[in-house]
Order: structure tokens, then C-alpha cells, then sequence
């Protein structure tokens, strides 16, 4: 068969997805290409050091570096660095950032100061990791996720901090206004990505937080009128009213979206309709949503979504392939 | 009393003594002021972090931070960075990079790319470490300590490489044809330098590296000058013949220097002929060396000079401040 897949991958969510997908398609369709375009409006530079957390996530995962009670950092990971530039005063002291972790962000940072576009220092990484997938950037431009929330002064002023520092730090409890993607605009998807997306036989939406993952790469400009041009099945990230994992919830809110599988669907859209989607994977405990997201002009099932190990992760991903291959047929 | 004391310092050798020295007068003269400079041309740029040896060694001793069975790095240090970025295939493989050290190149190399020079660098990270001296580097311009040598052709070329690869991966193993301190023609004296030691009551030249550690630093335009004006005492790095550790002996046969404690003090040279000495301090087992350091009209004494631990450092020192004293009434 040898499919060409292109999935648009936020962190744990994305990865795990793609290492079922990979899993499964060893078995079933092994000259098959997966492109992981990711999501790098998280990255943020931090102690003088550029993390990219999304790249890191994906790359450790297909890797086997990945710590997978966590989902996210490396296994066997120790945090002496990040204790001793707490000692220093240094700040944020929010971050987790591993020992291990630092060694790639290093090897990163250098390759970046030398002038390699990030694309580049992502394909040097992964020579070590082997992810058995290509993994790009959505883009090599600098796009940075802020999120715009109340100052907390009485006069009802608002400030804008960056993503992490409202994941990590004010963990998504403080309500977000609006997301801005800073840089999104100018940016230009990363070589290689609009070529994967054109000759892709379908695109996957996995997963991955709606807004500040796949939205975001959405907002490349070029990327979503790329993805309208070819077949695209979604997984919801939603599960029976709230995200599997991560605080997508308020991401949804800030944006108007109902956290539901119905409402991320809808947010998406029907091809149809001017949106994207021609297919929607729910889980199984959401098979209630099925008659409604068919409403929408999306085709919808419901599977067993939850992927609590590759075993479950490789099911998904078959469900996933099997609706894109009706899809396509249709 | 309120001594002013200066101590030009490479590593391990001037930790240790200037941890016995601060011992000593915490004990004997409270009010005393104790200035190292310590030498920086060991210093290196791997892995996009800027690492000063020296400067390190002798802030971890004082504030306590050093693993003193190995005299340099950290206690508890773990190479989790290290074995990553090995793992990535990066090069150098040779240098010993802890975790936690880590994390000081980190803050330095974020400062220095911030604009703010050595001095107030190291000033900052001793604010933690609270080393209770003043702690300067010789100079906040770049200077190298660079090694020719035989580039192992047929028709006997040279080739330089980095103090740290000579010391590091050829053990000095490999004969130095010279030593090149590259920008020490053009580089000032840190601010600070040139006024501690115009105040010293008298100047220290501990059991360092008299070549890529104390020479490095007298190499630095002006500090030569500036000590001539003050009394200085001395204390061999060269007991029964072999240093008391690292390979000063490979550095000094390099220079045409004999290896002993009378060959050094010939080397540093008599102030009455135009060289820095009023005193030498060598090892009891070298006592029979002290006719001959006579005879080069530096007073010499023999002590138990071997700093075994803090209370050997202590007793060493306060025989050096004993001399100096003696000095200074002559």
C-alpha cells in the first residue's frame, strides 16, 4: 500500500498517537511514510539554553527515551542542573528542566548559534533517536504561544505571559483572555512540510490540544489551505466532557469551544462546511456524539481512544487508518 | 593587624592554600583582606558553555561545593549531561562536564552573552558561594593558553592545540615545544587586580603551576610591574624533585626550568636581580635545598609544605605569613 501519512502533533497526545501509528504500520504497510509535523509555538528559550518541548516529546517517545509514567522528559532522568540554578537564584524555577534533557537542548542551542534553521538541528537529533518517522518543525521561523490573561489590577488591565509560564507555572487556572502565536504571521512552514502534506494520502489530526498544539500549526500560514486539499481524519482529544491529559479545557473556553468531542469537531469543522475534518474518531464512552457530529457532515466513530500503552495506541491508530481508507474510497 | 594579601592562583595547588590562608587569619588577624586573582587562561568554550577551570576550583573550595578527594568539580556530581551528549556523538568526549557544574557554566555563559564582563560574573556567582575572600579573574579579556606541539609529520611540523586538550586528552604527555597565552599582549588586568595588589602588604605565590598558572598571570600586561613594587613570598609546587600534582614538570621542561623547588625560584628569579622573590618556602624533604635558594639571595625556608588537608593548608599558610612578616621588618 504504502501510505503517506502526515500527522500534526502537539506533545505526549501526538507522540503516543505516532508511535501506534508507526507500530502499526510496521505490520501492516511497511513501506509506509509517516511525517510528524510539530507543533513549536511552545518553545521557549530558557537559562540561555532553546527548548523545544513538543520536538523533545515526539522524539523521545518514538526514540524510547521518554519517561512513560510522565509522558513527557527523559527516562532515568536526574534534576542536579536545574537544583543548582535554583541555588544560584536563578530564575524560572518552574521549568522541570532533566540533566539529560539539557544535554539535547545544548547540542540544539549550539547547532542553532551556528546558523542551522531548526529543521536541521531536528533531523541532527534525531540521527541519535532514529524515531523512524520524519519529524519537522511546522516551522523554522520563531511563532511563540502567549496567552493574554487578566493583570489583576482593579482597573481590569490585561498582560501577556508566555505559554509555558502559563501552563507550567499559573497551570492553566488562571483564565486565558485569548492566545496570541506570536510570529505566526511572517512564518513559513518548515521546508519539507508543505511537500509532505501535498503528497500525503491523508492527514491526522491526533489527540493533541486543539488550540495551542494543532491550532497552532494551523496558523502557519500555507498549512491549513494545504491540509483542505488532501483527506483528514481527527481523534478527539476530549473524553467523556474533559481532555484525556493536559488542561486543553481551558484552551477550549478561552477560545468559545465547548470541551466535549462534539464541540472540538465542530471547531475543526466539516470539509464541507469550510473546515477540515471528513472524519472524527471518538472514544467509545462518547458513542452518544456520533449522531451529532454526523450532523455536522463529519463522518464519526467510536472506538476504544484511550491509549494507555502501545498495545492500546496501536489499536487506535488502526481505527484511525481503517476510517481513512473509507474516507478515501468514499 | 588588617593584612592586605593577594594570592595569584591557578587551581587545586592556590584552592588549597588560600583555604588554609582564610583558615589562618579568620583565626589570628579577622579584619584581614585576602584578593586572588586567579588565572584564566585555561579557560574554554565547549558546548556553547563557557568553562574557567581555575576560577571554578577555587570558588567550589571556599564555598564549600568541591569533591575534595578530586580537588576540581563538584561533590555529589553526576555526568548525565555528558553521557547525552556523547551519546549525541558531540566532541569533545574528554572533558570531565558534571551536572551540577553545569549549571555555574550555564549562569556564566548566560551573563557573559548578556555583555557583562568575567569580573562581575564571577562576583555574581559568588554571591552564592560566599568564598570570604575577593575572587578576580586575572583579566576579563580573552586570554588562551595555547600548546605547541610536533604536529606528528615526517619533516617535524608544529601544530597548537587548546591548553585543555594538552592537559586533558595528551595527559602533557606529548612534549611541548612552547606555551602561546594568545591576547595576552592586549588584555588589562581585570578591574580591581592592579589596586589590590598596589595594597597588598605583600603578594603570595602559591604552590600553582608556575608556568600556565602563575606565569599565565604574570603575563597579563602590568601585574609583572605591579607585584615588583610589593614583598612576595613564594611556595614551591615542586617537592623531592616532581610536582606535588598535575604535570608542572612537563610544563617546566617545556620552558627549560629544572624540576625543583631551586629551579623554580630560579625561575620566578630574586627581586635584587630583577625578579620577584623575597621568599621561598619549600618542602622539609627538600630542606637541603635551601643553601642553594640562599645563594640566589631569596630567603628560604623548609616547612612541612605538603597540604594534606585543611589543617596541613593552615599550618602552611601561616608559615608563609610568618615569612612575609619577617620580610616586610627586614
Amino acid at each position: 500500500m504504502a501510505r503517506r501519512v502526515v500527522v500534526l502533533s502537539g506533545g505526549i497526545g501526538g507522540a503516543r498517537f505516532v508511535r501506534g501509528l508507526r507500530e502499526h504500520l510496521a505490520e501492516t504497510d511497511p513501506a509506509a511514510e509517516i511525517t510528524v509535523v510539530v507543533n513549536t509555538g511552545d518553545d521557549v528559550t530558557l537559562f540561555g539554553l532553546r527548548i523545544c518541548p513538543d520536538l523533545d516529546t515526539v522524539m523521545y517517545t518514538l526514540g524510547g527515551g521518554i519517561h512513560e509514567d510522565q509522558g513527557w522528559g527523559r527516562t532515568d532522568e536526574t534534576f542536579h542542573v536545574k537544583e543548582e540554578l535554583t541555588a544560584y537564584g536563578l530564575q524560572p524555577d518552574w521549568f522541570g528542566l532533566g540533566d539529560r534533557d539539557t544535554a539535547t537542548h545544548l547540542v540544539r542551542t549550539q547547532m542553532l548559534d551556528a546558523g542551522y534553521p531548526l529543521s536541521q538541528v531536528t533531523e541532527a537529533l534525531c540521527a541519535r533517536w532514529r524515531p523512524g518517522v520524519r519529524l519537522l518543525p511546522m516551522s523554522d521561523d520563531r511563532v511563540e504561544t502567549h496567552v493574554v490573561i487578566d493583570d489583576g489590577t482593579a482597573d481590569g488591565g490585561e498582560r501577556a505571559v508566555h505559554f509555558q509560564e502559563w501552563w507550567l507555572r499559573l497551570r492553566a487556572a488562571v483564565p486565558a483572555r485569548r492566545f496570541v502565536s506570536v510570529g505566526a504571521e511572517d512564518a513559513k512552514p518548515a521546508p519539507g512540510v508543505l511537500e509532505a502534506i501535498a503528497a500525503a494520502d491523508f492527514v491526522v489530526l491526533p489527540p493533541s490540544n486543539p488550540v495551542v498544539s494543532v491550532g497552532t500549526i494551523l496558523g502557519v500560514p500555507g498549512v491549513r489551505d494545504a491540509i483542505r486539499e488532501r483527506p483528514v481524519v481527527g481523534v478527539s482529544p476530549i473524553v467523556g466532557g474533559a481532555p484525556v491529559r493536559g488542561m486543553a479545557d481551558a484552551c477550549l473556553t478561552a477560545i468559545g469551544v465547548e470541551t466535549s468531542a462534539t464541540g472540538v469537531a465542530r471547531h475543526y469543522g466539516a470539509r464541507n462546511d469550510g473546515g477540515l475534518l471528513d472524519a472524527w474518531i471518538v472514544d467509545d464512552t462518547d458513542i452518544a456524539a456520533v449522531a451529532d457530529i454526523a450532523a455536522l457532515n463529519i463522518t464519526a466513530r467510536a472506538v476504544p481512544a484511550m491509549m494507555r500503552d502501545i498495545p492500546t495506541a496501536t489499536a487506535l491508530a488502526a481505527s484511525v487508518l481503517a476510517l481513512a481508507d473509507e474516507v478515501r474510497s468514499a
